[in-house]
């Protein structure tokens, strides 16, 4: 099957889906969750093939994790599922309802997208969040994973259209694009005429490829320099415990601090305290300004070109001594920060002026950058986490899973 | 200046616009109107110039009617930017407030979405609606309109950088690229690291450029079939008023009525007196099924391939008479219904089938397709119309040229 038919066939598929009852969409759920639990060892031995093949190609412990799933982790993703059908259905409710001067009755009303790319790499629960988000908006969905979890996504795709099926719901409602070849892809980032969003879920190149190439609507982010700011006014003690939060509580998140921007007249005080509770956990990279401050720390390297501009994704953390919130706002804005950045004060002018300047999808006083995550968030679910300013900013739950259509009603009421 | 330099001048003064006070952006909104009338006799000497170019050059009197300027609409536009300032500035305010289990006070704040390029045509009245919509929600603007109108939009910048520089605000908050190189337009769309969004004004082929080479998130709208379904329960006379209505009012603007579709047990009925009231007025292109019904008409002819895609933006009106509701929406699905479309009925399930299943922005029960229109919904200000789903769908007002960030507070709150 070419991607023009897939498409053609989400499509089709979308159509019913618009229109299908809270009830029926939460019943395939259900059943998606059920078969989950009940296929667990096809799904597992699919899964041990994925490992060894990465196993026997090199694949790090780290990433190896990851890709691994057991009876534990298919219970927890069951589960997951089983949590999507407690959520609000948005579908449908209208917002902004009022009756106009010229006699029209108008509202908006929530309705689904269409159809949803997605693109992802190496994570086999990927598949089952993505299918089960847009199956209880309404949504088709067209899924392309990496190639190393092929078998366990193959696996899995089974599980999602066997509870479809069931349930008297297109097939097509999920289809995978089963093919390796990188052409697909390309191929997929052009088909506007079916998809109306893509998704990447993976690195910076992907997003950069994506953003280049598809003419379809495509949600940015996942990735992104993040911030903490200690001004001058900052309580110490409680800062450090903040500040080793954002960094050290799982630093492989896109939320966790890259990089600390300490007010000179703290910097001493502050950046002891804190190399001593950090201790051997972190490697500090000191920009000029802040290195003298760090002789004490255990690992500690002078700041090059490019670090500021780093992701780190581990326990590093970039450092640099700034003059007050101004300066920490002109080095945010040199290094591009859009994801999610924190100030440490008790000054309430300077609290304002860093969330009004700071062009962070999400930004915090006296906070862990950390908290920027649909679940923290109380969103239910986390499709994405956008760093684009149209559509969506931040966590995407449910609702930034569609779109709403005017309904206009009258009495055969022309324009005045 | 090059183009790059454009948009990193555009970003500068985003900056400075994201922090300004309402009252300033309405002092220099108010500056503007007044100098638009002060310097009239400037603006329309430099209309005059590309009106003269215009005629010279062939333009069609209908064209040449939307290029020219005179003290009265000129005064028109002046109102227009009064009436802007007269808007709520969406920026600033919070939306879904609430503290968190997990202790964070947590909140979206409207904030602008920083810079935005404007593409368009022939109409300088948009050179200043585009301005004065961005300069109110706080947006940086970079624009390039149709080299027709280059001399009078070439005066109308002028007044607005006069009323900025007068306000105190960045000159660059609104620049116009003004070297007539198309490859120009080609540079703006690759703009990502400066511009958030690209709002095309024009025709199909300006989107579809757009939609094909920007890297930078595009609104997709401004054209569209619209189509209205008199169903079976229809009260036959005032549908026929309806219907009159969408498509004679003003049949050059997008929301016209292009493709009427009708029950076949009212086709005869419905059709005789339709073709009754618009006689001379409108030339109908019969289907097959609806040629019958129209021999009386004084315009009529049989429909080609390709004229019920074709948006007529003129007195031409398709006619297809169908089984029901769900032919009336299969035809709709067939020609990529998304503009604005309305059904004509007594029937409370087939008004609910028809808003629900018609894939347009905005649906209409028994209500002209006209109403399509910011001012129409109270918008107060319209700067385009979308077809598309993500971000904004139909007229967009000011808070559609906003976004919004996360603002999280807490008292030195770690993730738990």
């Amino acid at each position: 099957m070419d991607l023009i038919q897939l498409g053609q066939r989400a499509k089709q598929a979308s159509f019913a889906l618009a229109t299908t009852t809270t009830a029926t969409k939460n019943t395939a759920l259900a059943v998606m969750a059920d078969e989950l639990e009940k296929q667990s060892k096809t799904i597992l031995e699919a899964n041990a093939i994925d490992i060894q093949a990465a196993r026997d190609a090199g694949m790090s412990e780290a990433l190896l994790d990851r890709l691994l799933l057991n009876e534990d982790r298919l219970k927890a993703i069951a589960n997951d599922v089983r949590n999507v059908i407690t959520l609000n259905d948005p579908i449908g409710s209208e917002l902004d309802s009022r009756v106009l001067e010229n006699g029209l009755s108008l509202s908006r009303r929530r309705v689904p997208l269409g159809v949803v790319g997605v693109i992802y790499e190496a994570r086999p629960n990927v598949t089952i969040d993505i299918a089960s988000l847009c199956l209880k908006t309404g949504n088709a969905s067209i899924l392309r994973g990496g190639r190393e979890t092929f078998h366990s996504n193959m696996a899995l795709v089974k599980v999602i259209q066997t509870a479809l099926e069931q349930t008297g719901l297109p097939i097509a409602s999920v289809q995978y694009i089963e093919k390796p070849d990188r052409e697909l892809v390309s191929q997929l980032l052009k088909l506007d005429e079916y998809v109306d969003m893509i998704i990447p879920r993976g690195g910076a190149g992907l997003h950069k490829m994506c953003k280049e190439n598809s003419t379809i609507p495509v949600i940015i982010g996942g990735f992104g320099i993040s911030h903490v700011f200690v001004d001058e006014s900052a309580d110490i003690e409680r800062s450090v415990a903040v500040v080793e939060n954002s960094k050290v509580q799982r630093p492989s998140a896109c939320n966790s601090l890259d990089t600390l921007l300490v007010h000179k007249a703290v910097a001493e005080t502050f950046l002891s305290k804190l190399a001593a509770s950090l201790k051997d956990k972190v490697e500090f990279v000191a920009h000029d300004s802040a290195l003298p401050y760090l002789t004490h720390a255990s690992k500690v390297r002078a700041a090059v070109e490019g670090d500021f501009d780093t992701e780190w994704l581990a326990f590093v953390l970039g450092v640099k001594v700034v003059d007050d919130v101004e300066g920490a706002i002109q080095h945010m804005r040199d290094h591009n920060a859009s994801h999610s950045d924190a100030i440490m004060t008790n000054d309430l002018n300077n609290a304002e002026r860093f969330i009004n300047t700071a062009g962070s999808a999400a930004v915090y006083v006296n906070a862990s950058t950390r908290f920027t995550d649909g679940a923290q968030f109380g969103l239910g679910a986390e499709v994405a986490v956008s760093t684009q300013k149209l559509h969506a900013r931040g966590p995407m739950g449910l609702e930034e899973l569609t779109s709403y259509k005017w309904v206009g009603k009258g009495n055969y009421l022309p324009r005045p």
